[in-house]
């Protein structure tokens, strides 16, 4: 499979560390024989019809910064669009940071890639979050796949688990957390008896959460998270407008006291019943879903099968590469299906 | 698709009232017509070559006791081998009880349907816990599926979320509380100090234990699903010999005192590393498997996607019965597959 790698940040290079380590296993076990013929990052690209040297890329790209510096393959300047239109590939990779604004530059990759009849993998929320349900249609219109394992959970297959591991089944509701650096500030008030601003400060310093830590916070990455479990799992055509959305700002020690006593916590839940809603929320210490630190969890309702929570960690690179690489081997087999018939 | 229901007790007739209430949805949804043709029970069977009436069956088990009562299809005495080798049947169903003396009678039943070319789904762990090695190879040999979601977790998809939902990813190691009743136990010893029989006996009152508890307090229904898990998901060709096996009745309040000091308790937790054990282990009251009540959990080791934990009940009728469905939707779509190429 030709693949076309836009964004080579942690995940983009956690990608081709795996390629590259898995090779043999990955053509002997599931017949996957990827070949990475460009990839492109913010200042250029690096193509190669014939496949790129992926320990070539990654060592450019940890040297000069940029797969563009490549003395052979590389297109300082040139654009993902560019490459998109005009290398030929089965599937692009969308791998570029997230946008809730406008989506961009990810949702005009993701629309590019579909009308050009490529299958897109993307880890990218804040096209879904936006426009899934036109998405969806675009790619149905075009015969092209579009898979987003790695935008909910991480590595941890979330979405999966609903689709595929209940099916036969009725989801009937979800209710989940949805964000590590959210869930990171509130076990440690809870635990450790520090505000909100101390436990941000914290998270900030470990990585966990960013010099404007909004995304986070307010709610909106778990936001958008959401729209993609509703339109994916239950089938509800619903965009980031259409949520309910209160981030843990206003979470005081006072509150948390206060739950403690009834052996609870508050926790930033995300939940799809009739209506789609973020808000910190009192939750039992013994309910399977409150787990700590920077942990995710999802609980399933479901008619028969009863309900089922699933805890991971919900990012890192290697972790949501993963998530990628389970996507281009279901877009493998399904070709394969395709074939066949 | 025919399918022939061996065992008609609590998850047999769940199986069947699924059927009767989703019949539409069930077409609708995945062209699936499930016919069931045969239903046999301790005292006999009920045959129509066209489909049984299911609400019929249904009435004549809950007044009569058992479907040979049937007075148009009735067979009082009719055996389950005699079934199974004389009716036309794409699959079986094999759900009697669970025997891990000589795995019978569910043994012969498994494999004289494989050997004559009929698939299985099974919820019954003895069978497996003693010779799945074996049955795999027969199924193979005989070009038959052979599946047994039910067997751990209930409806809990502890099984496909290791084999589909991480494809591509190693599971390294697999530890969990794969036993409801123990799980009980435990909980009720730790929360309400009281000892070991008497959580028993409570368990006893609440249907939760059997009269003889042995094959739960023992650890050998967790030792059974971890061989089930240790063939299925790490290829390791194990039986139930192969497992270090220690159960609960040696847990004492001291330990479980001890234990909390530390913020911990102790668990029945089944391992799967080098080797397979079932033993009462600490562990962190913050670890995400350290579930309560008659809740199941499983955490996954992976290479890529870290650690993944799936909660769940581990028992119910209905539970088993969706597990079951499951498989059976598996098996109709593979037959698809199959005839596509």
């Amino acid at each position: 499979m030709r693949i076309i790698l836009i964004g080579y940040g942690v995940v983009g290079q956690s990608l081709t560390q795996i390629f590259t380590q898995r090779r043999a296993e990955l053509i002997k076990n599931y017949g996957f024989h990827p070949r990475v013929v460009a990839i492109v990052d913010r200042r250029g690209a690096a193509v190669n019809p014939k496949g790129l040297n992926l320990e070539k890329t990654l060592s450019l790209k940890a040297e000069r910064n940029t797969v563009a510096a490549h003395h052979e393959r590389g297109h300082p300047g040139m654009s993902a669009l560019n490459v998109i239109e005009n290398v030929d590939a089965e599937t692009i990779v969308e791998a570029t940071p997230t946008n809730i604004k406008d989506g961009e530059p990810g949702l005009s990759h993701i629309k590019t890639a579909l009308k050009t009849g490529k299958h897109v993998v993307t880890t990218n929320k804040g096209p879904l979050a936006l426009a899934l349900p036109v998405l969806t249609e675009l790619a149905n219109y075009n015969k092209a796949y579009l898979k987003f394992s790695g935008t909910v959970g991480g590595g941890t297959p979330v979405l999966d688990l609903a689709k595929r591991c209940l099916m036969g089944d009725r989801i009937l509701s979800i209710r989940g957390i949805l964000n590590g650096t959210t869930n990171y500030i509130l076990t440690e008030m809870d635990g450790r008896h520090i505000t909100f601003e101390e436990a941000l400060n914290n998270a900030q310093k470990l990585g966990y959460a960013e010099a404007n830590p909004s995304m986070d916070v307010d709610g909106l990455d778990a936001a958008c998270k959401l729209v993609i479990m509703a339109n994916w799992i239950m089938n509800k055509r619903v965009t980031l407008k259409d949520v309910s959305i209160q981030g843990i700002r206003n979470v005081t020690l006072q509150a948390l006291k206060e739950a403690a006593k009834r052996d609870c916590t508050i926790k930033l839940i995300g939940s799809i019943n009739e209506k789609l809603k973020v808000a910190p929320t009192e939750i039992s210490k013994q309910d399977p879903l409150c787990v700590g630190g920077v942990l995710n969890a999802v609980t399933f309702v479901s008619e028969f099968a009863g309900e089922e929570t699933i805890v991971g960690r919900g990012a890192g690179g290697m972790e949501t590469a993963s998530a990628i690489l389970r996507d281009l081997l279901d877009i493998k087999q399904n070709l394969a299906t395709r074939l066949m018939s």
